[in-house]
């Protein structure tokens, strides 16, 4: 079960049920998966140094195609040395399509068969965006993995859904064309189709003709219920090949990285665990806890006294509160790196319990405890 | 030269001039003077943890009774532990007295010859301060080094300046009565006078009688012209002991660490490194420099290439600039702590140059670079 595209080798090492723990191989580094990645918007994970990024065990970041078009833009990062040298990241980075940015954020003045006119959410300039172009945005940043350009609608709108998976699988093949090298960026095609099984299973199809060394499950946490999600989950993975790395995009709650792994996923995104901390919330085994609420004002233990990041090695949720009360920076960066580390350390274990065969034991009693269903 | 009041024993190892190069020790580990203190207005230097504060060599870091006092409240401070529990820096702590705030930053109701009586900047809520108020909250927040309480004027309009001198004695001598032990928290009497000789001689004088362990210049760098403010120290540090450190409270700028170690002051403490980093300026030996600037957007080198700070280290003045013009949060950090590392490192290299006896080639060649002046 070895992927065969050096450097992006992908081992998967163990199954436990649909479950797999593997490695992926890049120039930047091994990431064993199943990998949270935390998501550095505009080249830095908000708050967060990366040497901290290190240290809480992070061994992939995510960073966007739109925003750092848009600022500082992509030549100028090509010509600081690229991603990783620009943001001094030397592990793992994905990047994205900067198609779900183009039709969430910006303001669309025109989309086609051949790809978007839209206006900059920063200053209203426009820009146009297709396959050809976001793959030499992507080439310009450097990072390790890249997307396919793709569009994301509206995941229950069949109409909408139809057309934009016909539309992501014929920019996917112009950005195959596009890429030619895929032995210094891996480029992964995107899944879409909705809650729809037959979009999904035509997408699967059409993007397993391009042998792609990894593919992405897109469309999903953007509106649909959760059993809807786990349900296109169950249907769609058994779609895409054993061999490659599966990636679940935009996803980050606890309990869907639980459900998602169980079902075989081996890569998330989010800015889940970097918003919550700057809204002052915190991720613990009890669930997310609100650090501006009275009850921590005396309270001298740590956020989450399971947790070894350094927030929780060092500071009371009574010193926790008083920075988010008092609008403190530090009181985001401490939360941030908290958050990154709860997630990171809940995939670390799901993943040794696959090697143990114990997953669906850890699963059960995480879910129970952090949905507070006991 | 020692110092007798164990366990905050002053040594002055070196003179070069009127400069001294001495150690102050305290009861949680000994300050190598002269020194700049970051502030942690909020329990918290912005938007730098307390490690990175170790990281570059921070020896002190001040705190503010004012805002403490308010949020989260001295008394849960204490319970807490205390400051250094509560965030986390075992080094030494100083808080300021409150009354620089107090008339800076409240709105007062009412001030007479037994305190202020203020309302919050933040809620409104009515307050009380008196020196024994001050003493009983410095005391509950348990800083190594407290300061007495007092009326910090305008320094250039004599009539105010007269009545704050005498209300400063006055409070000063209640602060010591109220403050019975000297071997748990130093307290530092504080010199005021505007720049009118005759008024900082009768306050040094009538602070002498107290026999404090340390004495503090207030009332200075808040509007009077720097000539001024270099005159006046001319004149008011040779009447205050030289066996007792001398701290120049809220003076910050590059320059006038220079002149002032130069005229023999001992400690520092100011916002501007921090404050200015928020604003996207960073402290070089060639000046300030406004990171958001065009010229920068480019440049590979990091903000300052003699600089070993983390961030100078790491990052160019491209990405830095990046940062400052998305509003990264990392931005702040990494200015702040650069910054900081900046005025530490002037201040040990100020040090050096007192025991090597080349102070005035350090401070000549300094102030022609940082102030442009070739």
């Amino acid at each position: 079960m070895t992927g065969s595209n050096l450097p992006f080798a992908f081992e998967v090492l163990k199954t436990h049920g649909r479950a797999r723990a593997g490695i992926f191989h890049t120039p930047h580094g091994s990431i064993p998966t199943p990998v949270f990645a935390p998501v550095g918007t505009q080249a830095t994970v908000k708050a967060v140094p990366p040497r901290e990024l290190h240290e809480i065990g992070a061994s992939l970041v995510l960073s966007n195609t739109y925003h750092l078009h848009l600022r500082p833009g992509d030549e100028l990062v090509r010509e600081m040395g690229g991603l990783h040298t620009f943001m001094a990241w030397d592990g793992p980075i994905l990047t994205d399509s900067g198609g779900f940015q183009v039709f969430s954020l910006a303001k669309i003045s025109k989309i086609d068969a051949d790809g978007v006119t839209f206006r900059s959410h920063i200053d209203g300039s426009i820009h146009r965006f297709t396959p050809e172009i976001s793959m030499r945005i992507q080439e310009n940043l450097g990072a390790d993995i890249i997307m396919a350009f793709d569009q994301c609608p509206v995941p229950t709108d069949r109409g909408i859904v139809e057309g934009a998976v016909e539309r992501t699988i014929a920019w996917a093949r112009r950005c195959r064309d596009a890429h030619a090298d895929d032995s210094v960026q891996a480029l992964f095609g995107i899944n879409q189709g909705g809650i729809f099984d037959d979009l999904r299973a035509r997408s699967a199809k059409a993007l397993l003709d391009l042998d792609c060394p990894g593919y992405a499950i897109g469309g999903l946490a953007v509106g649909e219920s959760k059993p809807e999600m786990y349900r296109t989950l169950d249907f769609t993975l058994p779609l895409l090949p054993d061999n490659k790395p599966r990636y679940l995009m935009g996803v980050g709650a606890a309990d869907d990285l639980a459900e998602a792994i169980v079902r075989g996923i081996d890569i998330f995104d989010c800015v889940l665990p970097t918003r919550i901390a700057r809204h002052g919330s915190a991720l613990t085994p009890d669930g997310v806890v609100n650090m501006r609420k009275l009850q921590h004002a005396h309270d001298d233990r740590p956020v989450d006294p399971e947790c070894d990041c350094y927030g929780c090695r060092t500071f009371s949720r009574a010193y926790l509160r008083h920075l988010v009360k008092a609008n403190e920076l530090l009181g985001h960066t401490l939360l941030s790196v908290h958050n990154i580390r709860f997630l990171i350390r809940h995939v670390e274990r799901m993943r040794q319990a696959i090697f143990d065969e114990t997953l669906d034991d850890y699963v059960s009693a995480f879910l129970q405890r952090f949905l507070q269903t006991a």
